[in-house]
């Protein structure tokens, strides 16, 4: 096969499909989606068959235990996945709504009707579920798409794309809407990112190195976010209760996802009034604690941090803690190691909480709750296709409406310029 | 001078001082504003004889008669850009604004902050008056800039970056806010497009060379449009009194500019109606026409047009003239050749009208209404940064609101996810 062949004809394709799908009216996408969630639950069993070949071959290769689980569908992965299609199918269909109209004082009526943006390309890595997910958002708010999933997952996501397809066609529309690249050749990424003149986006979903090299080749714009540094500032007016709920649901409820706390700062205040107890239900669950010198002071017997530890993002039940002179000293740190993603402050004193969300530069800044609600379904934004910590186009939680973009319409009755 | 480690400094530097103007009340930025007007009428002289010092220059190296044109500072420029100023500085601030607020079903208050976007370059050709208009939208929204202006301006640019230092520090503000790349070495343009971690968003306004040199070679996000073949589709429906009227005004008022019309595509229903008189028009205006066959064989004597004609922005007195079967064969021209710009169809028919809204992918697609109205002036959205033509971010004209973004922020009283 001649990959950059291969992939520069799928992109023409999806293209021309991009101009179908885009114009497509809702009940026509919907019952594509609809269908797709039954499809997959009756060819449940061919998918599991293709999922065990990728999960044979990781064993043979040897993939950590991790991966092998991101890799793995069941039932549960099934029934997600067509519950997802099904809700985003019920969603409203952002494609053609248009806002506010305003009247210039010629009599031009200026308005933005919402569009989508034409071709985007997905890469990621290990999880299936994911080509549905993004295959149904995509194909929701009128985009075509190209999907290339991870080599280890390759046989699950063939699978997929062949339901994919069917559902599609089903409904009348092109299967070349959403294609998945049929081979794991590394030079088919490559390939992809060179086709600025078919793929109008490209959206990585993976690791840091995956995330790099996407953005140091694609010639087309990126959404992306590198990690998730996310803090929680224990500020000296803190309800301590509160505060200890807030920081222990945000390191332990799920400490292997971007939006987990991976750096406690705590006001010198009440820091001797505070750690003690936290740190106590942080080693209940196994929590591994790095301190700044005045940590290790309160908190004896802990390891020290050094400072390879502020910026990290240690996805795991790890935390770092430093405590703080004052809450300048809190927005400065965050400065310096966030890395734009969540910044929560615990706080009851209404001029600080204000100047924290005024001041500090994230996705979502946060006053008295957990770093874990920063994702599209916990804002009410619906599914989501990742979180950008990029300012251009979409900042934090990515749905639907940023899969679009809006075209102005301007409807006159004969004007000319003077 | 060392060209990367002057303009990596300016870029700490500009990132610095984003800090400080995106936190700045509107009071403090429109004192600026309103102060660089008054010191640009002031110094008015000095700016004049910098500026002729380029001119010199310019006459040496025998630059055409157009780019003197666009290189002269006259008394007029220089009220145009106090005047801008002084209507910026009038603007809202967009900076801090906040929407709709919703509730989550657990108490959660949602909503989003506009923000500035931290450090923006804006590269760009002859006119020293985008000094001033970008640096003034720039830091109306909260931004600082790194201006790079073309070599051949380089004495007028520095005189106006004077006045603009100048009026920062009169209001207590950063002169790093809005710099001036001091140098006219080319090397300095690649040096700037390498700073992604402390330049956020790349503006480049001049010719496609410049602009593909930009999107080529920068690091960063790049808003921007190569060039705009904007069409005018005359249906069987339409009024041909208001269509000659619109299609005259989109050609001959402004043929210098990228809204004005390159292509004018007519209905074969009434081709035989409405061309003679249409070309007469023309014919006195100058107006040069290339028509397809059928359009010569109406007009006898035309210049027939070649396939170079159809996707050429001509930026004169020259017009492509195409009769088409249909309203279908229309917008498959338009998806051909058009470059996402501007459209305008006349017509009569709701129906016609609304498919060609719904269906034609531009940044501004219009009824009944010239094409020289794509303009943030025009559509009220005040002064522009020029026109996107990409859908990524901003497309259509960029106004102060395109040079912002929003952080979601979230208000709680103790939420942790379940």
């Amino acid at each position: 096969m001649d990959i950059h062949r291969t992939i520069g004809q799928m992109a023409r394709d999806a293209r021309q499909a991009a101009g179908v799908i885009g114009r497509s009216d809702a009940a026509r996408k919907n019952r594509a989606l609809t269908t797709m969630a039954d499809l997959l639950e009756q060819q449940a069993e061919r998918i599991f068959r293709e999922n065990r070949k990728d999960l044979q071959r990781a064993e043979e290769t040897g993939l950590s235990a991790a991966m092998v689980d991101r890799l793995t569908v069941t039932e549960n992965t099934i029934s997600a996945m067509a519950g997802g299609l099904r809700e985003v199918a019920a969603y409203p269909d952002p494609v053609g709504t248009m806002g506010e109209t305003r009247v210039r004082p010629n009599g031009l009526r200026v308005s933005r009707m919402r569009i989508p943006l034409g071709v985007i390309g997905i890469i990621y890595e290990s999880r299936p579920n994911v080509t549905i997910d993004a295959a149904g958002l995509c194909l929701k708010s009128g985009n075509a798409v190209i999907l290339r999933g991870g080599s280890e997952a390759l046989h699950s996501n063939r699978a997929l794309a062949g339901v994919i397809a069917q559902a599609l066609e089903s409904a009348g529309l092109p299967s070349r809407a959403a294609q998945v690249v049929p081979t794991d050749d590394r030079a088919a990424v490559t390939a992809l990112l060179a086709q600025e003149e078919f793929v109008d986006l490209v959206i990585p979903r993976g690791g840091e190195g995956l995330i790099r090299f996407v953005v140091e080749n694609a010639k087309m714009p990126v959404l992306k976010h590198y990690k998730g540094v996310c803090h929680v500032f224990v500020d000296q007016t803190a309800d301590l209760k509160m505060a200890e709920a807030i920081c222990f649901n945000a390191k332990v409820q799920r400490p292997g996802v971007c939006n987990a706390m991976e750096t406690l700062l705590v006001h010198r205040q009440m820091a001797r009034e505070f750690l003690p107890a936290m740190a106590r239900r942080f080693d209940a669950a196994g929590v591994q604690l790095r301190g700044c010198p005045l940590t290790c002071d309160i908190l004896t017997g802990i390891t020290p941090a050094t400072d390879a530890d502020w910026p990290q993002e240690y996805l795991d039940l790890t935390l770092a803690v430093k405590v703080v002179a004052d809450m300048e000293a809190a927005m400065a740190h965050i400065a310096r190691y966030g890395s734009l993603h969540t910044e929560t402050i615990v706080t009851s004193d209404f001029g600080r909480a204000h100047r924290f969300v005024r001041n500090v530069d994230a996705s979502v800044v946060m006053v008295n709750a957990s770093t874990r609600f920063n994702d599209g379904g916990q804002l009410g934004l619906g599914a989501e296709m990742g979180i950008s910590t990029s300012k251009l186009h979409a900042f934090g939680p990515m749905g639907i409406k940023e899969l679009t973009t809006q075209k102005f319409v301007v409807l006159g009755d004969g004007q000319v310029r003077e």
